[in-house]
């Protein structure tokens, strides 16, 4: 049987110093980490980034299928995803977490674990946070902290008419991992026994359970030369992320369904479930990959990128957003996102 | 009757879109806003300093006696107050909020209010954030951004043998607004004619609801000429604080009873409750005072700050942390922090 340490045996101050005392400081940005009021960062002539993101517990994750390493992996590289999205390098974190009593220390070891992890993996360090008790399941909150150059940060609003859409790796994977998941919930009904079916999806099952930001892409930019005008992360789906950066450059696009890069993995099961594949590629989100426009004067170079694919292009603003069918169709772009519950 | 807007009518991006289309930047370091992957700021050759705080339901805050708007505020200047416990100056927050269908378009309205309220008094810039559905009650978490001077940020372990014990205000009046809170609460049954007995007690009400980050503090430590030698923000209580500093400095410490400065509500409230004054003073924290420590040679300067009190010194390593009682016994100082509940 797993060991479990009651938190309330460490109290707050013990469960910080259990915690943090892992964490060493190796960014030369990050002049004090944990255990004052505040991190001291110095960013010198770059410019800093910070975006955050909050992560509830039956909203954002399952526990009954998410192993809380993975969370704590998922938690961080998303956070990462958006600094790269700025064209920037993420530094350092904090890291808040409410916990209810369910919860033991050795859990918290495992999401830290999983944090550090990711962390050690892209260069990052963790500076600070807060943690609380909860009176159900598990918050957590993750700002992340970035540094970029002054002309070669890109925004969501460069994009210009006739500018090249490309969009790295491959989309659609991670919800489908997401629905096999849920699936193996459902045939699971409490029989010790059970073996859940992932045999064959194991490519589905990691971009739901461990993505990975994509630093390489910034950095096979880096080396081309190549700025692009505007960029974003796709965490709520293609099509809400083209729909951000439409409406943020004041511009409309066209993308082509035959160039939408979905995995195989991700067609046979979408085949098994009898769910529209494009669909999944256009709306199931947490794909983090990098959507970004090119100018079009870039074409050889951009087609020339390892692993990116062109999918469309910017159009005047009248003309909203579409994809053009394989039957040649318009199919008007619809934004997603959550509603409440 | 209040209006009342489900949240789902606007769905996520139309929440974002509504609760910041009042936001403006004023400072000259942010750059960028809401709206991208990530805020971007500028600090130049400043340092940048980093704070964050989870605020949990039914954890943190009391919805039944505690204001959206009152809670947003505190929720933005308990972070300054973090900052400004550095000797610098907050200027920006991101804020990611989780909210379940109990509330409306109008409750985070209110919450809003309240950060840009406390926004605009300390000029602080809303950057960024996240919100999602929650599955149970309100979850607020806060990353605050600031800057200082290298050679004048102050962290707790810059304290020295013979250093004064300084405080800033007076302590213990928020813990006892927090018991009145309590006891009215208790005394509503329903009653909707019930009054809540509130009458001369509105200091410790305000310190509770409403408290305020000592930016006066640390204007008036600069304009003395005065770099403490460490400081740290009480949250707490006083006597966490002291072994903050103590540990961190590698010291020991003695404050004296007498010289803790205690408000007269404050005292007539314990004495109505037959609690123990001190022990709210110490341990009751939530006071967001400055606790700040000066060499022993600036003795004259800080005896000359307003609203400042000298309550005692700092000691040789392996003296520990006492409090001198009006009867001159010693009263070993403990920590107090939260436990799972």
């Amino acid at each position: 049987m797993t060991k479990r340490t009651e938190i309330a045996t460490l109290g707050e101050f013990g469960l910080i110093r259990h915690l943090t005392k892992k964490i060493t400081l190796t960014n030369e940005s990050s002049l004090k980490g944990v255990g004052d009021d505040a991190a001291v960062l110095d960013y010198g002539n770059k410019q800093t980034l910070v975006t955050t993101d909050l992560l509830l517990e039956g909203i954002h994750f399952d526990l009954s299928y998410v192993p809380l390493k993975h969370l704590g992996y998922k938690a961080a590289a998303v956070n990462f995803s958006d600094i790269y999205a700025m064209n920037g390098r993420p530094k350092q974190i904090t890291v808040s977490i409410g916990v209810s009593k369910r919860f033991g220390v050795e859990d918290l070891d495992e999401l830290y674990g999983g944090l550090q992890l990711a962390c050690s993996i892209y260069g990052v360090d963790i500076v600070g946070g807060d943690t609380s008790a909860s009176l159900t399941g598990l918050t957590i909150s993750i700002t992340c902290i970035g540094e970029g150059e002054k002309d070669k940060i890109v925004y969501r609003s460069g994009a210009k008419d006739t500018d090249l859409i490309c969009v790295s790796g491959d989309l659609g994977a991670a919800y489908m991992g997401l629905q096999l998941l849920e699936r193996e919930k459902q045939a699971f009904t409490g029989d010790t026994n059970f073996v859940p079916d992932f045999g064959g999806k194991e490519y589905l099952l990691e971009r739901q359970l461990k993505p990975e930001a994509r630093k390489d892409v910034i950095q096979m930019l880096d080396e081309a030369g190549i700025i692009p005008t505007a960029m974003i992360d796709v965490s709520d789906g293609l099509s809400s992320e083209l729909l951000h950066i439409a409406k943020e450059s004041a511009a409309g696009c066209r993308i082509y369904e035959e160039r939408i890069p979905i995995d195989f993995q991700t067609a046979s099961m979408a085949e098994q479930f009898g769910m529209n594949l494009v669909t999944a590629a256009l709306n199931g989100g947490e794909d983090y990959e990098l959507l970004f426009t090119v100018p079009l004067g870039m074409y050889e170079q951009a087609a020339a990128l390892k692993g990116i694919h062109i999918i469309g292009h910017i159009t005047a603003p009248g003309l909203g957003a579409y994809m053009i069918g394989r039957d040649g169709g318009e199919v008007k772009l619809l934004a997603q996102g959550w509603s409440a519950v």
